[in-house]
């Protein structure tokens, strides 16, 4: 498709919606499987809600994509990261040479991974003097976002590396959802209290000069994000529109389509919080989402890492729900005994 | 080994530690591979532990142990579970075809599954009236977990399925650890309010009848336990003096270690909580071995599902540990940039 801004608007009108049919055979299934009913506890809400936007009964993971974005930030430059920019194309050199977490991570749980960098010799505006993003800059990296998620793809989860895009983060977090930028503004790879003294700063600057520019997700994400950023947000709205479901990785993920969401509620039903991420912001974010992450593991990295190892308590939860005997082929005595003496 | 009772209890006082040195290498390892420090979160520390038991810097999974055993109670007929016993043996032969939670689960993360069924045909004493098991016959079920870890194991997990045997572990963990009857018992597979006044009541009569008889932990193994609970201890302590870890699954699995645990702090340093159990007294019997368990999924079904799943954890740890450059492998600057104006 081509993208242009109102269209990529009046999509967000028009989505998908899970397979109640599905869901109730999934249900159905559930309840003949040899188990106390709801012992499996969330690993059967998984496979429900895996068989709703799956459109399937009983649903597979033959295809999990792991989808990594690059991108290089203006705010760097005023050292609100631990790390220095050329870290970015590092990394992105380290993903493709299959050394960095997230290489292990999918290969643990068998997605296919592809790392897409975003015109890395370029970096956004610096969000606290100018927007990130030109419109057609931003529309660019949300189509290169879209067209990064196969169709066919069983399950889809989405990651980034980008030196100081918690900056970014945070600002989109604040204009999108309230709050002050201290409470968005987290230590990201490991700043000390002057590096998140200067982040805040720069989320603050940010906010005065785009606050009232923010009038809809488009704007608030070319002004306040970055290619990575959008790249994630289109590629999880592209998978609601092939009705794909998303475990959404930490708080950069999250933050992508924080605008989205506040814009369009139930835009993200079709996702799946996999973690609850340390960096500050992420229980805030997941709590305005209304999700309740799979795992608690206090990880932080981002690249999808905490995505990846989710995946694998999806995985649990479908083999469980595929592979199970119901009480009737076993012969297992479903009933409940009559209260003895 | 012939198993006595005397020299049962003085193994507990000469356990093998964990390798420091092996911690050691995982520790250093950890701080050049290519992330922030520290921002894999428990994965890393997932990565040291199993460095430390298995005395190895770079710790595998190649070989899962999944031991499930099975027994049968005599309190069950007191109508304590909301299912009959002979779903004890009907569950079994589920196990031995194929169908059941752990079957998938354990085909999910890689484990081999034995299934171990202790005398099904002979139900324990009634708790509540006398002891469960003879001194013969709870070593004997000790023996029989002990003698069922692969010594080579890399990792080991233990499981259990015993009509009625929440009621046996409650009574377990309140001889244990103090507490009312009703604080340690919960609704099992599915109990409904009368139910479960059946089983406070049958743990308080079990309670009067044995307590100031427990006065170490083989005698409360064996006149409040049952013999897969009794084997699972066996298997867990075994794994022990063979430095293999060992991933505790839920409520049942940990209450037959709890005698244990008191007797001689520290006995389960080789243990990881994979799951927060569903059923009541988990939680307090976690707290009480200041274990934080990995996954909190409301699962209660028992089997080492619980287990299975997070095995997927340490698989992803695992994996991470191993296969990530280093720093220097993958020339990505490691340095703190300097604060910038």
């Amino acid at each position: 498709m081509h993208l242009t801004r109102d269209a990529f608007l009046a999509s967000l009108a028009d989505l998908p919606e899970p397979d109640d049919a599905a869901i109730a055979a999934a249900r159905a299934r559930q309840g003949e499987l040899t188990k106390p009913a709801r012992s499996l506890g969330r690993l059967e809400e998984i496979a429900l809600f895996m068989a709703g936007w799956q459109g399937r009964g009983i649903p597979r993971l033959d295809t999990v994509q792991a989808i990594v974005f690059a991108g290089n930030h203006g705010v760097a430059a005023r050292g609100v990261s631990a790390f220095p920019p050329a870290v970015t194309a590092q990394m992105v050199a380290n993903f493709r040479s299959g050394g960095a977490a997230i290489n292990a991570l999918a290969a643990a749980c068998g997605a296919q991974l592809s790392v897409h960098a975003l015109d890395l010799d370029r970096p956004t505006g610096d969000i606290a003097e100018e927007p990130a993003l030109s419109a057609a800059e931003c529309l660019a990296a949300l189509q290169a976002g879209a067209d990064s998620v196969d169709a066919k793809a069983d399950l889809v989860f989405v990651g980034e590396m980008g030196i100081a895009n918690t900056t970014p983060a945070a600002a989109l977090c604040a204009a999108a959802l309230g709050g002050t930028a201290s409470q968005w503004c987290g230590r990201g790879t490991g700043l000390d209290d002057k590096g998140v003294s200067r982040k805040v700063a720069a989320v603050e600057a940010a906010l005065a000069l785009h606050g009232e520019h923010c009038r809809d997700p488009f704007e608030t994400l070319r002004r306040l994000g970055g290619r990575e950023i959008a790249a994630m947000a289109g590629a999880i709205l592209a998978a609601r529109r092939h009705r794909i479901p998303v475990l959404l990785d930490g708080f950069i993920a999250c933050a992508s389509v924080a605008p989205f969401h506040v814009h369009a509620p139930g835009v993200l039903d079709h996702c799946l919080a996999a973690h609850r991420s340390a960096e500050g912001g992420h229980t805030r974010l997941l709590e305005a989402f209304g999700l309740d992450p799979l795992l608690d593991l206090g990880m932080r990295l981002g690249e999808g890492s905490g995505a990846a190892v989710a995946v694998q308590i999806v995985r649990s939860a479908l083999g469980a729900h595929a592979q199970m005997a119901t009480f009737a082929e076993a012969a297992v005595n479903a009933g409940s005994v009559a209260p003895q003496p």
